[in-house]
């Protein structure tokens, strides 16, 4: 497409040859590297475990495995189609949206059982991380961190640059979890903390300090068509209906999972009639907005992330989703303009208003949830369970519990602040091969995009270019005429 | 896009700024209030499970949802993906399509959880309804009896319209159902009497209530194009690989499950050997119609909705699914034609053809197989367990419970009739905010459509332009220079 | 579109009204002749399970339902969506793409479950096949090699020939996987021989045989466009996601599934890498193209699906889809252009780099990894279970057991071979109704094309169109006013 090309002018900055390969080879080598080193299958997955579960009266059912295994598939599917899908909004960056998704997450995922493994599951004595099916869903959940933060640079660095805040992220997520969980003790089975909340700021850190003050002149591509936004839609859905899935997939076994998916399930029902109010009142004619009915409508999981598995009452869940879609919704229309006019904060798919803000609201939820958690509702039995009231934990009050949740709360907040700003800078350095401002949110930069023919035009643009030369013909056969 | 606005008219009649918005806030407010004061955990949902699970020395796989989950997630991709894609094949109604499918199943499910609690699962002593996975897939269900009606109006009634559709449909279904399966005792695990036959009816009624004389002003719009055809058979294809899950989500736990599930899956393979087969004879070239291929080939599920625990043997699912293919691929070449001249009855979709004909078939033909069953082929405590022959019901003949089914499926049926004209003339009212029948099967009524601009135009459109001007600079020329 | 078929000139050959529905209806009725002969529920789908159970002390969970239909309903998805959607790459053969791939799946899976229950699972007492959740994936992954030969066949023959190109490969299949895994006692969970190797090899003989000389006459539709390629990348990620699902459907309850998911998203994850770092060193500019995205990221797991189940190690997997990566990506730009040239080989969708190179490595693989297998890393128990060392293969030494599986290779690949050169003579037979060389990679030929209006562009077309007819206007009556 040299004719295109030209037109667009040049792009020497884009240039990814060397960069992009080398960066996933040598990251690659090094994943083969360290996983040869530390990474071993776990109990349940090793072949010894015939002889294991013989020997403790176990049958194939007790294997982790069959707890999970479906939820696992729904996360993923949230991951690598919800997540990549609902980024190919964009008229001309649909390709980058879903592709580059699928490669960061791709490395994101091996990194999170490496980060992951030595600060959750290191054995001491055999130095070895030993793997399952839990192991697995929680890089899956690491790999949201930075998909998150990817949604507020979308457009506008290159993959290079994406496999760098990935890199960065899921350090970042794997130390934050890390403090959040075994330090502070706090519970966040779906992440509204741990995930949402810290990618959330995590991303719109990099991206203020990524300003780009000239992108108006990418402005006529950084928006929709038609069936980019039908596209965008499956991701939604599949966001939407796995959510319960996501909130679930790593909560107790039993009424643990069941309750985390009944909340979350609920919740999601209320965000999207609230979004559509909202949507419809914020439009002069009352029109629907894609872009609120693809993301206001997911806010209310994001904010049960850390509430799901608690005994938050059903009712409780519809209030969380009604205020979320409320929330979210208007960040869209009010909050998202009035960042990047006085913040100089630029984020495409606006995850300040479906991640950060909801998710910081479902971490601060829970600790409330959590102080008001009682033995009168929860059972003897039950509150030791859902809060994991052990060993040294065992006498920590519920007032205390919620204080810590809270706490957590804002370790979230920070990591995602500092860590973002951080990792801009480095983005900063001008080697990363970022598109120029008036060629963002296009795919001609990294992407070899097919020819459109002349063949496959509707009948009536062949009517077009006939009815052209013809008048063509005749308006030149008059100048003749006259010149003669 | 005021240029486009003004070349499809005035729209006043389709203003949704007050009356959306309401209708969302005060039923998403009133679910609250309603689910505050019945809804409630159920015993496998609530934290207490760890007592009573110790009590009963079970353990955390007896959980029902382990059993149903799976199927669950499958039905729930099949309500908001495979309906609402299904729905994406208009050309210029896809946002409609998806969204208000996406709306009025997230308010539906949750109108079913109190309708369907109030009349199968309240506790009387407590006067609460405790909730667990199965009734989120019934509730699932109920709301597939709404969007199969959907699918009659598509394009033609505005949202508020589709949530007064829906609030009746649940209401209604929660009572058929009440009737059918408690009452009268029927057995319906894929529902092919209470949610498709139902579903069916009721949307018929309504349209022929809503019948649009002039919507022949609409009919460029009322088709698909190459895209539009792609994106409805995501739905299609969603829809027919989930349905062994949708008919055996909420069958007998062990084998009832596992048959529900060959036998749907089995009927449905053959469904789509014949749509393929009439499709191809019925047209002049032997062409395939996308139309068949996206509806017939489902006909088969529908049909094996009551039948598909019961022992029908693996041929006869297959002689089902042969037939229905048939007949289904029939109905959408000859009677959807039919019924529009004659009856007056617009049917968008053809849901006629995929769900009213084929669900009435269902029912009758599960009266038909129960009334065949026998101690010979089910076993004594099988025939007990697949027909719940049990309490007062334990002596009932098989050839009597054939009857009752055949009974609930006229049940259905009458429900669905009257039941949809009712709210049919409710629905006329000029109060709604329909479109005019000129501007049927057209997003820009309800939503805020995204511009297309001229730099995503392939090359050959940019020559156009150029040859445009160029030519028009020619004969400009030329113009002037014979006035002078 | 009369104006439009005239412009492709006549296709009379590629008439299906006869062939089509004849094809669908007999092979239909034959399917339900040889259902009611030879099928019947499996021991655990019919009614008399509930008194076995009794009888046997099982639960409901003990029914293989459980441990397995998660994973099929996975698998399920990548036949029909996973597949059919990959194949909708072409921007004019969309329709045929997922289409065909339902009608012959649908087919296929019947006649799999005829002859894989023959070679199979024929109880020789009662001469009937008694089917189970089991047999049910056997069927889907039957099919699955049939869908590859497929693959190579795209655009080029018709859906009768697809119909015989199943008939046999289903044939074929159940022959060679009966004589590599009951004959040679190979284990291939995961079916890189089997399923990979023998349906790369296969559609690659029958393409050899069909070549057609003057394909190039369709090169303007051989290619995809914008959104074409964004519904193939639809495909890819549900092949992606569920690998790890279709390599552990059949394995072993309990560890076996466990550890062939975990190994597969490992090697999955790691394909990416490596196909990203290649497609973008192969561009003069560093640019990804999509055909490597949608494929070469596939490759890990079809090169995993026999060593999947053995003790490979994670760092194992993560250097096999290493590799895998970046084979496939080399044979897309280098070797399917030179076997074009070299051997007249057309391979429209890149099989040869997909499944037949890393099928037949990943038996080589398996065969190594058989032969390097020892009771120090699997355990005495954990031995005999994963190599199924039992009866008169309990001494058969893990070396030779590797030489078997290496044997078990070459059995697919001969078998692909020789097969499709014989299907690939009977397709040559000149009644088959293909399209000729300049109507290849068509939707035109088989489908019922939705007609494209002018209602529908985009406000700068109606712009182009009043311009075209103001200059026509001018250029007319100046031309009118020279004549005076």
């Amino acid at each position: 497409m040299g004719n295109c090309c030209e037109r667009l002018g040049p792009q020497k900055n884009t240039y990814m040859r060397v960069s992009l390969p080398a960066v996933c080879f040598v990251w690659q080598i090094a994943m083969i590297i360290l996983f040869g080193v530390f990474i071993r299958y776990g109990k349940e997955s090793e072949a010894r475990w015939v002889e294991y579960r013989h020997n403790n009266n176990l049958t194939d059912l007790d294997n982790d495995f069959y707890f999970r295994y479906p939820s696992f598939q729904d996360v993923h599917v949230m991951i690598f189609v919800g997540f990549g899908f609902l980024m190919t909004f964009l008229k001309r960056y649909s390709y980058g949206g879903v592709g580059f998704n699928f490669l960061i997450a791709s490395f994101g995922l091996q990194w999170a059982l490496l980060m992951q493994g030595w600060f959750h599951s290191l054995d001491l004595d055999t130095g070895k991380i030993y793997i399952g099916v839990e192991n697995i869903i929680n890089a899956d959940f690491c790999c949201a961190g930075s998909l998150i933060a990817f949604g507020a640079l979308l457009g506008k660095v290159s993959p290079v640059q994406l496999m760098v805040v990935t890199l960065f992220g899921i350090t970042l997520f794997a130390v934050e979890e890390y403090i959040i969980l075994e330090l502070l003790h706090c519970r966040d089975a779906g992440g509204s903390m741990i995930i949402h909340c810290f990618g959330g700021y995590y991303g719109l850190a990099i991206s203020w300090v990524l300003y780009r003050p000239n992108i108006h002149q990418s402005k006529h591509l950084n928006g929709s068509n038609y069936h980019s936004d039908l596209f965008a839609m499956i991701g939604t859905l599949f966001l939407w209906m796995f959510w319960p899935s996501f909130n679930g997939a790593i909560a107790d076994h039993g009424d643990g999972q069941h309750r985390a998916f009944i909340n979350t399930y609920i919740a999601l029902a209320s965000s999207v009639l609230t979004a559509v109010a909202l949507s419809s009142m914020f439009h002069k004619r009352g029109k629907l907005d894609m872009v609120h009915i693809q993301n206001a409508t997911l806010a209310g999981g994001v904010a049960m992330g850390t509430s799901a598995e608690f005994m938050i009452t059903p009712y409780g869940s519809l209030i969380v989703g009604f205020c979320m879609g409320i929330i979210s919704t208007f960040g869209y229309v009010f909050v998202t303009p009035f960042l990047e006019k006085t913040l100089k904060l630029q984020d495409t798919c606006g995850i300040h208003n479906l991640h950060a803000v909801p998710g910081m609201l479902g971490g601060f939820l829970g600790a409330v949830v959590a102080a008001a958690a009682s033995e009168d509702v929860y059972g003897k039995e039950g509150l030791i369970h859902v809060f994991d009231k052990e060993g040294k934990y065992a006498n920590r009050g519920m007032g205390t519990q919620g204080g810590y949740q809270a706490a957590g709360t804002c370790v979230a907040i920070a990591f995602g602040l500092v860590g973002g700003a951080i990792v801009g800078l480095i983005l900063k350095i001008p080697i990363w091969g970022d598109a120029a401002d008036d060629h963002c949110f296009d795919d001609e930069a990294y992407w070899e995009l097919p020819e459109e023919e002349e063949e496959i035009l509707p009948p009536v643009l062949e009517y077009n270019n006939h009815m052209i030369h013809k008048s063509q013909d005749i308006a030149e056969s008059s100048f003749c005429a006259e010149q003669s």
